[in-house]
C-alpha cells in the first residue's frame, strides 16, 4: 500500500503518529514561507503542512503543485492551532517530510468543489471529474449502501438472487428493443431485456418460490427528461403467494432500506385505490405529503347558466388554505400555468373566501353568493381560502387538476424534503383500451392477472369495445412522495387465461406462439400461483438519499437525453468489416 | 401465504401440528388403500399420506394427481413408522384431510429426478424443468451463496459496489463486439462491454479507491465447448496499490468464499512465475495436485544419431510413476492420444524402468543403457516408472506435455475432486507476437503496465520483431487446480506511457485518439496508480460448488454451442418495421 491511512480518518487521537496519505490536491494556501495543502481522497480531507524554515527544499516542491496533481505525502500528525470542527480530521494537519508526485493534473475544466462552475456537458463529458465532487461522489457510495440493504433483506428472507440472460428475444409489447444482430445467425437478432419478467416466471415454474435481482434493464424509447435507455431494477418475484403477502414483504423491504439508510423508521404503508387515487388526486401516483384533495363540483356548478360548466364533462377543484390573497397578478399567472400545452387547461376559475367572510370569484356573474359558500363547503373551505377549479373533459381535467394540485404544493412548500409518504395504489385497470389502435392494451403487462371477478369478462365482454366493466387487475404500485417506485402483480398462471389474455390483446395464435411459446409451454408443465414486484433502483436510490425524483445524479456514467454518452461519444460508426460480419449492408 | 411451512423443515419436533403444504408431485405409490405423494419444493421434499379407509373421497382424488401436479395439502404431522433418515424430513408424513389442485401438469418430457433421462437438447429446451432436478437447482442456489460471500468481503474491506453501462462504444482490440444499432442516430451503433476495464480505471481516477461489481459481460466470439457469449465477471479495481497488495487483497476473496461455501481453510497460496509454470507444467493454469513434472532432455539425448531428437527443438518428459507395466496396447494408444490434432505430436518415446532394474525404450536402437539412465535420472526414476517423452517444435512440444501430463494425472487418479490447490501464476509476459499480423498483441489488455525494468524497451525496444527481450507485465492470474478463474494487473496511469502501449501495439495517433482518447483524457486528470483482477463468475462458481470446470450447469438459462438459447428460440428474425426504425437495410 502507498499510504498508511485515508485522508478520512486521523483524529486528535493519531496525534504523534508517522503516516503516509495518498490523494488529490483539493486546495493550496501559502502564507509566505507556509503552504497548506488540503488533500482529498474518497473518504475525507486532511491538511498537510510544508515550512519554508524546517524544511526549505520540501516547501519550494510543494509550491509547484498545482490542482488535482496526485500526490504521496508522508509526516507526523500533530494538532492544529486553528481547527475546523466541521470535518472529523480538522483538529490535526501532517506536517510533511517526504513528498512523492504520484502523477500531475492539468487544470481541470471547472472546479471540483460542492457548487461547480461547470455545466451540465461540460460535467458529462468530464463524468470522472464530476466524480469527484463530494456530492456526486456520495450519492455513488449510498446508492451501494441501498443495495446492500436491498440484499440484507433479501437474504433474511430467503430469496435466492439469480442471474438472468441479457440476450434474450424480442417480443415486443410496450416499449421498443434494443436488438443485437447474430453474426453466427446473420439476419436474425437477439434482444435486450426490458426486464426479466418471463424469465422470472420460468423460475417460478422451476421452483425458486423466491428470487430476486438488482439487474439492468433496457427500453429503446423517445427519452424524456429524466428518462435513461439503460436503468436498473430490483426484480422479485415470490409463489404460492396472495397479493397480501407480496404487499407486506416489499413493504419490509422499504422500510428497512429507509432504516438502513438514512436511520427513518416508516409507518405502516396506507393502501388506496387506483380509482381514489384518481379521483382525490388526479394521478395514480399522488404525493400524500399534502391534503388538498380534489373535489368534483359538477352537481353544484352545473344550470348556472355558466355555459363552460354547463359544457364540461367533469368540473373540478382544489382549496388552496390560506390564499385568498393572491393578487391578479399571481391568479393571472396561475391561470397562464394551466393553459400551457403540458397542462393544456381551457381556463382557471376561483373563488376567494376573503377573510371578512364575502366571496368572490371570477365567475359572479353566474354565481350569486349562497351559490359560491355551496361551492365552498365541499372543500370545507374557510376564510382566508383560495378554491380553484378547472373544467373540460374528464381524463384530461383531473390530469390537470393533478398537476395544479401539486403546483401549489411546492408554491405553498407543503412538498416537505424531509417527510416521506409512502403508500401501496392498489386496483389497477388490467387494460386500456387505445383509441387509435382499436384495440385494448395491457396497462401494466400481459402477465398481470385479473382479478377473479372479472375473468368471466376476459373470455365474455372483452368484444364490448371501451367497456365501462373492464377488468380490474391484482396490481400494484409503491408510491413515495409522488413518485412511482416500484409496482408488480400476481401473474396469470394458467395456460387457457393467458392464451386468451394475448387474445384479448389482439395477438393471433401464430403471434402468441411465435413470441410467447416458451411461457406458454412452461406453463402446461405445473405452474405454481405467483407475483412479484419490481423497483426502479435509479429511482428508489434518488428518493431515499435525496427525496428528489433526479435519477441521473445517481448513475455513474449516464447518457444524456438523447441516449447518448457524451465522455465515450457513443454511439459511434462501427468499422465496414464488422458490418460485413454481421451482414449488415 | 398458501402454505404454513416448506416441504423441507418438519420433523419429529413438528408432530401434532396442522399444516398447510404447497408443492409438485414428485412421486405417488399406492399400497391398495393408502397412496403416498412425494411433495416436492425448493426446500425438500415431504410424504403425503391418503388413506381410504378414513377419507375415501380424498383417496380417490390423490389417485388420480399426475406427475409434477402443483397441490397444496393441508393435513396433521405425524410419525412415520416407515422412516426415511436420509432426509431432515424423513421421520414423519403428512395425514392429508384437504386437497386443493393449483395447477395441473402434462407429463413432463424427461425424468425429473438426480439422474435424468434426457438428453442434453432436450433439458435445454425445457431448462425450466431441467432447473426441478435437486443437481441443477443446488447449483444455482450455492451460486447465489457464493455471491453472497464475495459481497460480505467486499463491504468488510470497504469496496463500493458501483453499476458501469452496458451500452457503451465499441472499441474492438481482442475478441469481436456484439453491436446495438442506435435508432436515434441511424448508422451509429453502442456495444455491449466485453468487460467494464475502461470504466472501472475511470472510476479509480475519480478517486473511488475499491470498486467492485459482479457484472454481465459479453463477446462475440466463435464459441468453442465451454464458453457463453454472455458470462459473469467479479470485477475489482484498488487505487494506492503495489501488486503485492492486489494478491493479499484478493486471495482473501477466494480463502473467504472456501471458508463460507465449503468449510475450507485453504493455505497461503503458492506463486509461480510464468516462465517456470511454461517449463515445468507446459501451460500457463498447472494443476499442482499432483508434481508429474516436465524435463527438457535435449542435454542428455542429443548426437546419438537418433535423427527424430537430433532435430528436435525441444525434446522433453514427464516421469508416470508405477506405469512401468504398461502393456503395448496401452502405449499405442497413447501414441493415437497425443497425435490427435488437438494435441499434435509426431510420435511418443518411452523408456520403462522394470522391476528389475533394467530399462526398456522405444529407441533402444540408439542408446544404451547408460544412456538410458541418464535420462531416467533426469526425473529421479525408480524402479516401476513409465517415462513418456515429446519432441518437436518448442512450443507445441511444450504444450503437448503439459496435455499428456493431465491426461496421465487422469489415468493415474491423481487429479482428486477433493482437493483444491491455488496458487498466483505471475510475471506474465506483456506482449506476444502475432507472426501472422507481425505485430505486437497484448497478452491480457492493452492496459496492463510493464515492469519498471522493462519499459525502456517500450520505446527503444519494440521495433525489434519478436524480441526475446520483450517485457514482463505486472500481471497475475489465479489458478486453482488447473482452472484459470481470475486474472489482473497493475495498469498504466501515465498518458505517455499509455500512449506509447498503443503505439507498440500497432495502432495510430488517430486510432488511438477515436476508440482511447476519453481514458487518454482522463489520465491528465491526475489518475492515480491503480490496479484490479476479474473473476470469472460463472467458472468460480463451477470450481467452487463441484470442483469441475463445466459452466454450463452454473447459470440458470445457458446458451449452447452455436450461443443459441434454444428454450426461447433466440436469436431470431425481428419485424421488418423494427429493421426500418433501425436503419437496417
Amino acid at each position: 500500500m502507498l499510504r498508511t491511512n485515508t485522508c478520512g480518518e486521523l483524529t486528535i487521537k493519531n496525534v504523534g503518529q508517522i503516516v503516509s496519505l495518498c490523494g488529490w490536491l483539493a486546495r493550496a494556501r501559502d502564507f509566505g514561507g507556509m503552504t497548506f495543502i488540503d488533500l482529498r481522497d474518497r473518504y475525507g480531507i486532511t491538511q498537510l503542512v510544508f515550512n519554508s524554515e524546517t524544511n526549505k527544499e520540501l516547501y519550494e516542491q510543494a509550491k509547484k503543485l498545482g490542482r488535482e496533481f496526485v500526490i504521496r505525502a508522508t509526516g507526523d500528525v500533530c494538532e492544529r492551532s486553528n481547527k475546523n470542527l466541521k470535518i472529523p480530521s480538522g483538529e490535526i494537519e501532517i506536517i510533511v517530510n517526504k513528498l512523492e508526485i504520484l502523477n500531475e493534473s492539468k487544470t481541470p475544466p471547472f472546479t471540483i468543489e460542492d457548487e461547480s462552475d461547470g455545466g451540465d456537458e461540460l460535467r458529462m463529458k468530464y463524468r470522472y471529474l464530476d466524480l469527484r465532487r463530494t456530492s456526486v461522489k456520495n450519492n455513488l457510495l449510498q446508492r451501494h449502501k441501498v443495495g446492500q440493504a436491498v440484499r440484507e433483506y433479501f437474504d433474511a428472507n430467503g430469496f435466492a438472487d439469480i442471474e438472468t440472460p441479457f440476450l434474450i428475444k424480442s417480443t415486443p409489447e410496450g416499449a421498443r428493443d434494443f436488438v443485437v444482430p447474430s453474426r453466427m445467425s446473420q439476419g436474425e437478432f437477439y434482444a435486450l431485456p426490458q426486464s426479466p419478467q418471463t424469465f422470472k416466471q420460468l423460475l417460478m415454474v422451476s421452483g425458486f418460490d423466491r428470487y430476486y435481482q438488482i439487474v439492468r434493464c433496457f427500453r429503446d424509447e423517445d427519452l424524456r427528461a429524466d428518462r435513461q435507455p439503460e436503468f436498473t431494477q430490483i426484480d422479485c418475484e415470490m409463489s404460492f403467494v396472495e397479493q397480501e403477502d407480496v404487499l407486506q414483504m416489499f413493504e419490509g423491504m422499504v422500510k428497512h432500506i429507509f432504516k438502513k439508510v438514512r436511520n427513518l423508521d416508516l409507518p405502516k404503508f396506507p393502501r388506496m385505490t387506483y380509482a381514489n387515487a384518481m379521483k382525490y388526486y388526479g394521478v395514480d401516483k399522488p404525493d400524500t405529503r399534502f391534503e388538498m384533495k380534489i373535489s368534483e363540483l359538477n352537481d353544484v356548478v352545473k344550470g348556472k347558466n355558466f355555459k363552460v360548466y354547463d359544457d364540461a364533462e367533469l368540473i373540478g377543484g382544489i382549496c388552496a388554505k390560506g390564499c385568498a390573497e393572491y393578487t391578479r397578478k399571481q391568479l393571472d399567472k396561475l391561470t397562464e400555468w394551466v393553459k400551457r400545452p403540458q397542462i393544456g387547461a381551457g381556463g382557471l376559475g376561483y373563488i376567494k373566501y376573503n377573510s371578512d367572510g364575502t366571496l368572490k370569484s371570477s365567475f359572479d356573474k353566474f354565481f350569486d353568493e349562497p351559490s359560491l359558500k355551496k361551492i365552498a363547503e365541499k372543500f370545507s373551505a374557510k376564510q382566508g381560502d383560495l378554491i380553484l377549479i378547472l373544467a373540460g373533459a374528464e381524463t384530461k381535467t383531473r390530469k390537470a387538476l393533478g398537476e395544479l394540485r401539486l403546483e401549489m404544493g411546492n408554491k405553498l412548500g407543503l412538498r416537505d424534503k424531509s417527510r416521506f409518504e409512502c403508500l401501496w395504489v392498489v386496483d389497477f385497470p388490467l387494460l386500456e383500451w387505445n383509441e387509435e389502435e382499436q384495440r385494448w392494451f395491457a396497462m401494466h403487462h400481459p402477465f398481470t392477472s385479473p382479478k377473479k371477478e372479472d375473468i368471466d369478462w376476459m373470455y365474455n365482454g372483452y368484444t364490448e369495445k371501451n367497456s365501462s366493466h373492464a377488468p380490474k387487475a391484482n396490481a400494484y404500485d409503491v408510491v413515495i412522495n409522488g413518485v412511482e417506485v416500484g409496482g408488480g402483480s400476481i401473474r396469470i398462471h394458467n395456460k387457457e387465461l393467458q392464451q386468451q389474455m394475448f387474445k384479448v390483446l389482439g395477438l393471433t395464435k401464430e403471434e402468441t406462439e411465435q413470441k410467447f411459446g416458451f411461457i406458454l409451454n412452461a406453463f402446461e408443465f405445473g405452474a405454481p400461483p405467483h407475483g412479484g414486484i419490481a423497483f426502479g433502483f435509479d429511482r428508489l436510490c434518488s428518493m431515499v438519499i435525496s427525496n428528489e425524483d433526479y435519477i441521473r445524479d445517481y448513475i455513474a456514467f449516464p447518457k444524456n437525453n438523447s441516449g447518448r454518452d457524451v465522455m465515450l461519444d457513443s454511439p459511434s460508426p462501427i468499422d465496414e468489416k464488422q458490418k460485413k460480419e454481421l451482414g449488415l449492408k
